[in-house]
């Protein structure tokens, strides 16, 4: 096999063993400096590329990394799983995606099934952070897990993004055009980006010596249907509310909808902020202002943070990383009353 | 267990054997039907669910499905895998999803990989229906197989939709309305969608006793850059197409990105059509006509004659299943030369 030649060719060159080639390649903890630059030297002798040494010695076998998130339809997320996947396949591995509808008893399964079948790695949401069940399978899981943007356990890796300061900024944003009857629609509090978003709006009220109307609050908003659902319910209060944050992944979608079914204008009748940015947001009349951050670089993150534990070469504690959000502001956010009589 | 205590039970009280109640509730071809109704009446009169009991019988084993597909990035997509898992799901298998980047050497050794993991099934798109290759494995896989949107490998089950019928209705739409420059962007002709939206173009032309323009064809359009670029570089020819059909799957973004850019005005300054619908098309302003399909429908198709295929209870040829497409025509398409000047 060509790829059995190559290594053995290069631990000949550098007068190691082949298994020596194969720890400085996987970064091995033990490996000396002198014999990690002897072996460099020999590959770049050779004008070989590490990667194809790395690829060749694993022979074919494709490695596997599970990625398990709440829905697979949400088009934005697309972005992160592409670009963890890119990093992953040029490491040799094949990313395979599945959906946990969001429950408890299927992200069990799913990590026993992962557990049983042996992936190498796994990365994951969890729909509830304080579960037992979840908490416990996830500090005895086999293999290195990494938690999506999830924060609170410290037993496994975790990329997450700022939420929080992401809903801060939009809810002041709305704040300083004069608005005070914002509604916020969020998912489930059980998860970080909900808790966070709702923590960011309350700080954003409370810092302007406010305080948001609860009845405008509305969390456990988890799909187009649920932010068509609400929005209508919300535009039916008396007084209705004169902005809404849709403080949601991928969700604006029902609530455009449901504005259009009501004949309200977006900008003029309601301001509408989105929780995470889409083609639609850019796209729309009005472009409509978004919570947006980097989900390439997420899962450029994800990936190499996994890989680095996959092949020992993360430390002993476990890391949380915490990306950027930015608000883009768009047209879709006026002061209240702005509204001319057709 | 309690599965195993169920499964027993009900043998016992149709006075059978444990394997041929696991038999019937797989439907094996050698069960006799006397033996089919005994079980199924013994099952009944205990009060138990059929679904029930197949489940308890694998004793918590998940089993696995595979699917593959060309891009992670294709939103409306997401319908047709979350059908078929849906249903899977409810008869214990989980999905699993992943990329084949286009690329046949990733198509086999993701097949490679399903193969040795022992996944249950599969279903997945191939990027090229002629590739000697890809063939074999698929006529050599230890799994049952079914190709998405596929039509010309007999040595598989396949679920298609009728993308010529579509391309030749929204042709026909637009050479109604006067539009005689129409250009045509379609993904790799080596696969079945864009090959039949090809054919139905044409043939639309040809009924209509004219010929397209070879050179307003592009082929071989398989991102939003791609659609972005194609639609840029149409729009400042001499003379430009008067309308343009977006025959991919979910890239209509990228054209309206280009015509925004370029200050074209849809309707007015070119007609557009959608070959397949999105939100984007529905909420644009103005609303795209588009061609649309029930993705749900061939995803319930996919996931029951794959489940059929595992279990032994298909028939012996492989059967394909075309699903109808139909016109939503919207407000993006109106005769060449309705610009009203600015």
């Amino acid at each position: 096999m060509r790829g059995s030649t190559k290594i053995r060719d290069v631990a000949k060159a550098a007068g190691v063993a082949v298994g020596t080639v194969s720890r400085v390649l996987n970064g091995h903890p033990t490996v000396t400096e002198p014999i990690r630059r002897k072996v460099q030297a020999a590959i770049d002798a050779m004008g070989y590329e590490r990667d194809t040494i790395a690829q060749s010695m694993r022979g074919g076998a494709t490695r596997l990394v599970a990625c398990a998130i709440r829905d697979f339809d949400i088009p934005r997320f697309a972005t992160f799983i592409k670009e963890a996947e890119h990093l992953l396949r040029e490491q040799g591995y094949t990313l395979l995606l599945s959906s946990t509808t969001n429950r408890p008893e299927v992200e069990l399964d799913l990590l026993r099934a992962f557990a049983r079948r042996k992936v190498d790695g796994v990365m994951m949401t969890i729909s509830d952070e304080a579960h037992p069940g979840v908490l416990e399978a996830l500090a005895a899981a086999p293999m290195p897990v990494l938690l999506i943007d999830r924060d609170r356990i410290d037993t496994a890796d975790r990329v997450t993004a700022d939420h929080s300061a992401g809903a801060a900024r939009a809810t002041r944003h709305l704040l300083a055009l004069g608005h005070r009857r914002i509604a916020l629609l969020v998912g489930d509090t059980k998860a970080f980006p909900a808790r966070s978003r709702v923590q960011g709006f309350a700080e954003a009220f409370d810092a302007a010596g406010l305080a948001p109307d609860p009845a405008l609050l509305r969390d456990r908003v988890l799909t187009a249907e649920d932010t068509f659902r609400e929005t209508m319910a919300l535009m039916r209060l008396t007084p209705p509310p004169t902005a809404i944050f849709v403080a949601t992944m991928d969700l604006l979608e029902g609530s455009l909808r449901a504005l259009r079914a009501l004949g309200c204008r977006v900008g003029e009748d309601v301001s509408l902020i989105a929780g995470s940015d889409s083609d639609l947001a850019e796209l729309y009349t009005p472009p409509v202002t978004a919570v947006a951050w980097d989900l390439a670089e997420m899962g450029r993150h994800a990936a190499t943070m996994l890989l680095e534990r996959m092949r020992g070469q993360a430390p002993a504690g476990f890391r949380c990383l915490k990306l950027p959000t930015r608000l883009v502001i768009r047209e879709s956010c006026r002061p209240p009353g702005s509204a001319v009589p057709q």
